[in-house]
């Protein structure tokens, strides 16, 4: 059977299991501790990251876009990457905005304060580090609104991979409680729209021990 | 006319040039500081960065990864993306390898230390971050090898967007005279068949003004 390398809380892991579940393709998930460096795991991926899909005959894939678009290559419905090369590359411009930008400033702060040093015994979180993050996110999120407000989905009237990379994201920061929803009643109206697909319902049913959600996290009026 | 906003030591502005200049493709080059944050870029690009290709009727167009996929689809010839969905994976996959770990390891910090802290007097470089960045080269030239090896080009046979990722990189790293070509003949070889294309010989044309780069820097016997 297909098989994805995962980690729970990895944006990059969450982006290629929505696209799978929009794709309603049957695989089997394992996860991956990759900072154990397992030889096996490195051989498929040298860059040690999830996630890392397999196919049945063996073949690995690696990096969540790369992977995002084979799927959607192979299994073109529904289409979640545009019609038009501008569409495309509107798409894509945002997959990179969430998947560089907004880590880099947000999410990547935030589960390294609050859930790489818990796990791994490294240290006490930098509140600074989350100050900046918490004010960067701000920014984010008026930005999906202002894209919100004049489109149905942030990349066009359809729900593409845009929305994916964002969701998988923000699902991860609001699982840590950090998202301020009603600061902003347009973005909050999209995410509802996407939460409310069944590709996200799975996602956001993920609960890691030891560590709880806020109660609204899951649900879709919030 | 078409235009590039970019700068010149930027490897994803390279990156961009490289893609037009396989596609023979006329356009025109205007530096951006993108420093100075200047609101009409900003209107182009909310990112703030280079490259942002202009179309003529003045649709703007970001994101290296999203601009050089949206020239692809528009001149299929010479194709930079592979055949199959499984050749394009593997050409996506090493084009994340490059744009995101090769420029995380390598030349983020080269360039900070060397390009960056010079002409924005931005103090000292750092020599503890040069050595890191020096050491990160080997175990990339290194990959480079291995891939060279087993395959015409990086991704397989034909030159492609991964070759363009990784040379837009090394010759921004080359130009600071950081490469031991010398050490790994492999690595050598393909970048004496990737300098040799007329593509790459206006980016190897370049110079900055205080910044020369080594002799054999634009030469293909090195």
């Amino acid at each position: 059977m297909r098989t994805l390398y995962h980690h729970w809380l990895s944006p990059a892991s969450r982006k290629v299991r929505i696209v799978l579940g929009e794709k309603k393709l049957v695989y089997e998930m394992r996860v991956e501790q990759v900072w154990e460096r397992r030889p096996q795991f490195l051989r498929m991926n040298p860059a040690g990251e999830v996630p890392v899909f397999l196919e049945e005959d063996g073949r690995a894939f690696c990096d969540a876009a790369a992977i995002s678009e084979y799927l959607d290559e192979l299994y073109p419905e529904p289409p979640l990457l545009g019609e038009s090369p501008s569409e495309r590359a509107e798409v894509r411009r945002l997959v990179a905005w969430f998947d560089l930008k907004f880590k880099a400033e947000v999410t990547q702060h935030l589960s390294t304060e609050k859930i790489m040093k818990r796990f791994l015994g490294m240290g006490q979180p930098d509140s600074e580090a989350i100050r900046c993050a918490t004010h960067n996110l701000k920014t984010h999120i008026n930005y999906i609104a202002h894209l919100a407000e004049r489109r149905n989905y942030l990349a066009g009237n359809q729900f593409s991979l845009a929305d994916i990379a964002a969701a998988s994201h923000l699902s991860v920061i609001d699982y840590l409680g950090d998202v301020n929803w009603d600061a902003n009643a347009e973005a909050k109206d999209w995410y509802v729209r996407v939460k409310s697909r069944r590709s996200m319902r799975t996602i956001l049913a993920d609960r890691i021990p030891g560590l709880q959600p806020p109660q609204y996290y899951d649900k879709l009026d919030f």
